[in-house]
């Protein structure tokens, strides 16, 4: 049986401002997860920017401006903190993954969808813990759930690009090769891109995205836009057509 | 003028053994530097197996069965050890990204020796530490040096295929997304790659080499090949001359 939807009616919410999911919760629970989201944003940050090794409690509180122990009213300590994060990066990434798979067209097509999505998830704080910081940063016990979880979105993308090849619109490859391929590429956006830099991330995924799809070598049509042999002859006409 | 190569004779060697780079050094001097390599490779491959911070001089020591005194006769302490492996690291996949850039043939040619040497070198213990470990655990005075010589590699690529744009055997792109994804893909190999894994190193270049060269995209004559369209069409016919 299907589950209400937001459209279902429900009662108007008690001020001006819009209806969000933590109505439900009261204010101070509230104000608690608000206050750990951003203290584990800001984690994240500076385990990104530093290293989590090079990342103190002590310098979390005084970037967060609080007092150490007050940290530990939201967190137990560092290692959760790492644990946290790293959950929150893959579910984001997870979230991608899935999109991308339950979008319309062929596999190509999804294939698209997924390096876009996960261009774009993969770039925020919390994913970008997962690749920098990595499973070995983790403490011991925490870390089959996030291998696991990244195991999933491995599997969700090799299922895309089989699905490619079993509608034709993927030529037959070696699918987890050009899955790890496909993931070195976006996970190394995770050490070069910078939000003020000269490419946003979709225009760095729609040129990640030509690459991967139609490859380096020169087909017939841009032949014939190529610069001129040099030994003088014009390597290409026009194109057919 | 051309310089002598290996086929011009030479004097004998003073004993049966080759001669080899080392035999000017004394004894001594000889045997400081091959246990000093020794202790350098168990170092890089614990760092990249626990992480840098979860490897203690203590460890180390016990792993290369001498005393944790013993090992300052070696090196000054641990982040001189770090720099030591990730400056062998950049010099491996510098010497790799040269070979390539000094191969015959076009420049997609030279792209695919750039793969082929780069996994084959990317994969050593010295190279993945440069990757897995990263420039922020380095002291952060020996972090330009590091980091000049991973931008001199990344140029070599860039060279490569700018060239490959020029000769025509590579069709214009974004040289540097393009450079950017191909590292991306390599140095991801440093987090998956077993030496006891199902494919060989060369064989996993030329898989990724394919990929990139080719893309994913069925060709004229791979959709010849491809299987019939679910709806009974078959979605190829054969090339066209």
């Amino acid at each position: 049986m299907p589950t209400p939807k937001r459209a279902t009616p429900r009662p108007p919410a008690p001020s001006r401002s819009a209806a969000r999911w933590t109505d439900a919760i009261p204010d101070r629970d509230r104000q608690f997860q608000l206050r750990r989201e951003a203290l584990l944003t800001t984690a994240a940050r500076m385990f990104n920017e530093r290293g989590f090794h090079n990342t103190s409690l002590a310098d979390l509180a005084k970037a967060l401006h609080v007092t150490k122990p007050a940290l530990y009213y939201y967190v137990k300590d560092k290692d959760e903190i790492l644990l946290e994060c790293q959950r929150l990066g893959t579910e984001r990434l997870d979230e991608a993954a899935h999109a991308a798979q339950a979008a319309a067209g062929r596999g190509i097509d999804r294939l698209r969808v997924f390096v876009q999505r996960y261009a774009e998830a993969g770039t925020g704080a919390f994913a970008t813990c997962v690749i920098r910081s990595g499973p070995h940063t983790l403490h011991p016990k925490a870390r089959p759930e996030i291998l696991r979880a990244r195991r999933k979105i491995e599997r969700t993308l090799e299922d895309i690009i089989r699905g490619g090849i079993a509608d034709g619109s993927i030529a037959p490859c070696d699918v987890r090769m050009s899955a790890f391929s496909i993931f070195g590429a976006l996970h190394w956006m995770c050490f070069w891109y910078r939000d003020d830099g000269a490419l946003p991330r979709d225009e760095i995924a729609e040129r990640m995205m030509a690459l991967f799809a139609r490859g380096l070598e020169p087909r017939a049509d841009v032949r014939g836009r190529a610069r001129p042999h040099p030994a003088g002859t014009t390597a290409g006409t026009s194109r057919s057509r």
